[in-house]
């Protein structure tokens, strides 16, 4: 949205996630081996450098960061660590020096530090995250909050479905996006305190279809799902259970059998290659936090080289987009109403 | 535990179901072939004996009904309802006729009537929804509530822990059941304002082991996973729908290609059969209302002959075992300290 003269400039935290600074640097080298834009690599320039392939040194900016915010450190405490490379990362968004932020480090810090130094889009009371889960139908559900407001009101369940609106329409490209409210039941009268409070505030929104069950996320009835940040989280952390759980148990009884092992080679590259394409986080890339003046891309702590380099995607492609200008409308025409 | 001198007579809604009385009839005699027990079948006579091969007209009983609450009732109305299926079932176990009552009917209506009907056991502010989930490590883990308390309390949240302990320990037979609480994180300041609350009284129970996520239901990290009934239903609804996308994604694929159909039919029998297994509702039977004062076992609507058969089978173990004395016995420890 800005700057659209120059090349897009990415602020990535190097220092970030399980792994190190190793598949981050990785990611955003196979980042620019298939897009034009411009890294700014937030950490230790000793240790960036280390990683990064002569090659690519005169093609990435090198902002150096002493400190880092571990996995162990408190969220709250982001604000006074000027140092870290969340921080710096995610002040370069605030100067204009980036237009959006990858970081796969202690996802309270960066979403405190994005919502608090980039700043909120008018008529946003909370951010939120939101992550795109598969179905079985090719397309993707996008799901929010699934973890920035553990405990919501029902206008933020309400900007939440705006946001999701936007998102769905101006960075996946859906036309009249479906937006469903997760419940336990799909009639009205179904839902918590929470819930029926927000259903009919939700219906301001043009395509709000009403309450969805935990099913629908994956069958593809709906396009864009609302829920708060404690269920969306739990939602989500329940779905990577079960994909894992299934696919250990396929994994044990194939070790059991010959010919279930000689069938497990047949089914490995037009089944078991796609299925984990379709169901690995890491062809994501990350969760963007909505309701932000800018762009900032949540990627998983344990994210390899190619979730990386997808949630770089993300981030280009969402400060490339329209999604926080319709934000703003969406929310400001129903203010005027 | 009442009438140990005669046959376990356990009730059964013949009428509940969406696929009417065929799938619980044939469920009832599958049952019978395996076990010695009494079937009271209740519903419509006519209709009971027209599925009901000869050779088991004299093993069964059957209270007839007239009325049949459909999916489409309002669960409130069903107190009302004394000529329905599920009313005369329940009322049963009320009136010492029957140890347990089993019925894939409105489940709505079969817990109210189930609560108020045959009543609570002391201490229980409101008996919960309980299943079983699969694990990857061949153990199942108890998820309570999910689905009968939309709406929870603290001391809701403490009560469901105790009844999975018991039920943990009596009829699953599991020494020192873990007991966890489903949060968005498994840190203690993690969580939202109920389970906040809900974690100290918890730590009454010996084996609590503090907060837990969607992920460790799969992977048999603990054995009793405490929520409440909205974001239960949540998760189980979640679950059901990412095992069916998987398994559709994967059939899709298998389609598309000669190689992945010969791969699909060498796994076929000791792979997808044994998965099959493991994670199809039918294999479990029910999910058991604990905290009333009697047995009732609530099946899916769309429960199949097995499924029957194995609520069945639920509930002469729930009524043969002291799950209900063991509930009462450590609220009861807990009031009195």
């Amino acid at each position: 949205m800005r700057h659209t003269d120059r090349n897009v400039r990415i602020a990535i935290d190097a220092m970030g996630g399980d792994h190190g600074p190793e598949p981050i640097i990785e990611g955003c080298v196979q980042a620019l081996e298939e897009k034009r834009f411009t890294p700014v690599l937030v950490g230790k320039r000793d240790e960036i450098l280390s990683y990064l392939p002569l090659y690519y040194q005169d093609k990435i900016e090198i902002v150096d960061a002493d400190d880092a915010i571990t996995m162990n450190d408190q969220a709250t405490n982001a604000l006074k660590r000027k140092e870290s490379s969340i921080y710096k990362a995610v002040e370069l968004v605030r100067d204009g020096q980036a237009d959006g932020v990858v970081s796969a480090g202690h996802s309270g810090a960066t979403m405190t530090l994005a919502t608090l130094r980039i700043g909120r889009l008018p008529h946003i009371s909370k951010p939120a995250l939101a992550t795109l889960m598969p179905t079985d139908i090719g397309k993707k559900t996008l799901v929010l909050d699934v973890g920035a407001v553990v405990e919501c009101k029902a206008q933020n369940l309400y900007e939440f479905g705006a946001m999701g609106e936007a998102y769905a329409l101006e960075v996946l490209g859906v036309d009249n996006p479906k937006i469903g409210l997760l419940a336990n039941g799909e009639e009205e009268s179904k839902g918590n305190e929470l819930t029926k409070e927000a259903f009919p505030l939700l219906k301001d929104l043009d395509n709000f279809i009403g309450n969805v069950e935990g099913r629908d996320i994956f069958n593809g009835a709906v396009d864009v799902v609302v829920t708060d940040g404690f269920t969306g989280n739990i939602m989500l952390k329940t779905s990577e259970g079960v994909a894992e759980a299934i696919l250990s148990l396929m994994r044990q009884h194939i070790q059991k059998s010959l010919p279930a092992k000689i069938g497990a080679l047949l089914m490995k590259r037009k089944v078991f290659s796609n299925l984990k394409k379709e169901i690995d986080y890491a062809e994501y890339g990350g969760a963007p936090l909505l309701g932000i003046d800018g762009c900032a891309i949540i990627s998983h702590g344990s994210s390899n080289a190619k979730a990386i380099k997808n949630a770089i995607f993300q981030a280009i492609h969402y400060t490339q987009s329209d999604v926080n200008k319709k934000i703003e409308d969406l929310l400001a025409t129903d203010q005027a109403e």
